[in-house]
């Protein structure tokens, strides 16, 4: 078994499908947490300057979306063909489009633009989630194949980060993916996880 | 043989590494070209409001990065192992985040915040292409394992795209991403293709 050890802010947000992952496929990691301070010392030592990062073995791999898929081919959550995968990939950049867009308005350091940006993202998530729970409906309340994928875990995931950025629940309206939260924060693995893990808001 | 159709605005961008991948693969596809003033009649027939968008026997799907994952795993360039396949997986969404970010400055509206973005892209272009160029040196002339993989695509089949947005060859000074940009310039199918294409500024 290698040793595998993700380095993160002490939150949820691109780190949790990851740690959900490791949790579901009951493999240990190191869940290396550090603050806000200690950044710019750790910016360097990574990959492209960016984190999660993951290091197997000392190997140290940038990117949560790849990290991700390579867990979850391990773990059986990668759907059970190349065309399943294709779904599957499809959806996950959805809701990272999904939150690239709230992460705009987010991140926007210039207030006119800001306000353009919350604006625009106030139009966009429920453009984007009206066609993400159509999608849960028609597909046996799983984002892909009628069975539990990684995609499911990126969406659950991320869901506080996403959250935490528009100020609401943004799911509220929407059954099919509110029952899909509950289905995976149901999963033996992940509720126990759920109930051990460090509190963040985001 | 499922019939391909690959719809998408008359520019290389993100339809071009699956043109390419098609082109090598020796895959026939509609190359289905419509004009921005046909946006707003096409957009309500995609999965998400986006393109490209790849038709398979009819069948729709969304996400140029998806779709390319899945044709180069049917041509033999998505990595010879798990591990591999994650290395791509990651450097395409580098590739992508250093797209992401001139794309932040491309397409903002407000000019002051316009500005900001455009200083931000001038330190994160050289930031990744010296990393980029770094990892192509290390692997033996691609991006990954020593042989061409779709990261590869990625990277040349957008170019033109990043150096329509930032004005400027962004590659110039590193010779790592020059050679690599020739050397599958020089593929046969793809140099045939870039003879045929259609022509387009970005």
């Amino acid at each position: 078994m290698p040793s595998y050890k993700l380095t993160y802010f002490p939150v949820k947000a691109l780190g949790e499908p990851i740690r959900f992952l490791f949790t579901y496929g009951g493999t240990e990691f190191i869940d290396n947490r550090f603050n806000e301070e200690d950044w710019p010392k750790i910016k360097p030592t990574t990959p492209f300057g960016q984190v999660p990062m993951l290091e197997v073995d000392g190997k140290k791999v940038a990117q949560s979306t790849a990290i991700s898929r390579y867990l979850a081919k391990q773990y059986g959550l990668a759907g059970k063909d190349d065309w399943e995968a294709l779904e599957i990939d499809s959806t996950v950049d959805t809701i990272h489009d999904l939150r690239a867009n709230i992460a705009a308005y987010q991140y926007e350091n210039n207030e006119t633009a800001k306000e353009e940006k919350l604006k625009r993202a106030k139009e966009i998530v429920p453009y984007y989630l009206e066609r993400l729970d159509a999608q849960v409906g028609k597909n046996g309340g799983y984002f892909v194949g009628g069975a539990l994928s990684w995609a499911d875990f990126v969406f659950v995931g991320v869901l506080d980060y996403l959250n935490y950025m528009m100020k609401e629940n943004i799911i509220e309206k929407y059954d099919n993916l509110k029952q899909l939260k509950q289905k995976v924060e149901e999963i033996p693995a992940i509720k126990s996880w759920i109930e051990k893990r460090p509190p963040s808001d985001l």
